[in-house]
């Protein structure tokens, strides 16, 4: 688990200890070179940059990557509208080592949002359809509220209570939850949908500092940002 | 695990998950609210709240912690100087449920620095005497430098290469590492004794923002601070 502090942003390595085949979540531009030095002393060997959605808030250092990680490919939603080397639909199996990642569709916050669990379901990387006591936002089109209350529902908290929660942000300090607190503890997902979607189509936020620049950049890898 | 971002200060709330006894380490006055709002939705009986050491960059909320909690006792090392309930010297326990911590003392940021470690040695809260490829200041007094690399060597480098290394601060997102990570790649501890001891000696840091607040705050739990 690594933290950018601008965008608040969590980014996740996994690898198989044995292999060391790796995959990277949601990595961000600004910490590209701590990244990279990381899973070069760890003599990882990186195969996929996955991206739980199409960000808004920060610019991925996906596209960099790839120009300096041989055989690094990209992976993100096929519903994203981004270019990849590999588009994701559900149920989709990232294998690094005896170990993977399967891909759970979870739209709301935007339709090519997926939620990333562990082989053994021990974990879940939530991107922004759930944070920590707390959601995405979901004003970025309409009807997306109804999605991601669906999404959180069928496919998150229908894993095991003991399955840890690794969203992709957290502005409050927090690092891990698990499927079991949010159920009981989600201000927002504890509600009934109605509630949910009055309380989300109210919350009146602010465009993200970054939007015009990061979603023109994050559709090509974070490569044309300059 | 949970991060305060002023002071970039991590807390660590350790938890039996039967017996519902639990050990906080290092909490921070500004995040007090979300510390015992999280105790309080797990359910949690916290015991003891325990600091690595008297801090310098951040008041303890130690002492407001025991105003709001029944029962709880503070705990910190007898070599700082700081009033507590518990006074702890090396080797001694702090249980919680079926788990425990093991004070080993690693003095050189300050004389009062220790590192508490989890009964299986999987886990080691350093404080700011290892940092994630880095280690705390020493130039509060002299002949510091050589205490902490001591410190470092003789305690926690002993310790099993996948002992998981949580420290009290990190600047630059990093979240977790490990003994043999430290042992290979901090740029530090990894010098001879002299070397460290030239390197330390001419950091020429600021003084902490906060040590004129923080230090006599803290010498007493954090309570007069205002």
């Amino acid at each position: 688990m690594l933290f950018e502090s601008e965008s608040s942003t969590y980014t996740y390595l996994l690898a198989d200890t044995n292999t060391k085949e790796a995959v990277i979540i949601d990595p961000v531009l600004e910490t590209v070179d701590r990244d990279l030095k990381l899973i070069k002393e760890l003599g990882l060997n990186l195969t996929v940059a996955v991206n739980t959605h199409c960000h808004a808030d920060h610019i991925t250092s996906t596209g960099l990557m790839k120009q300096r990680v041989a055989g690094l490919k990209s992976a993100i939603s096929k519903f994203s509208g981004a270019t990849a080397d590999i588009h994701l639909t559900e149920g989709d199996n990232i294998p690094f080592g005896r170990h993977s990642l399967t891909v759970k569709e979870t739209p709301g916050h935007t339709d090519g949002c997926i939620t990333l669990v562990t082989g053994d379901q021990t974990m879940a990387f939530t991107g922004d359809a759930l944070l920590i006591r707390g959601c995405g936002r979901t004003d970025f089109q309409q009807g997306c509220a109804e999605k991601l209350y669906h999404s959180v529902h069928e496919k998150i908290f229908t894993l095991p209570d003991e399955c840890l929660i690794y969203p992709a942000h957290d502005y409050l300090g927090q690092t891990v939850s698990t499927v079991g607190e949010e159920r009981k503890f989600n201000p927002r997902l504890t509600k009934s949908m109605e509630e949910f979607v009055e309380l989300m189509n109210n919350l009146n936020l602010p465009k993200p500092k970054k939007i015009d620049i990061s979603v023109p950049a994050n559709l090509v890898c974070g490569l044309h940002h300059v």
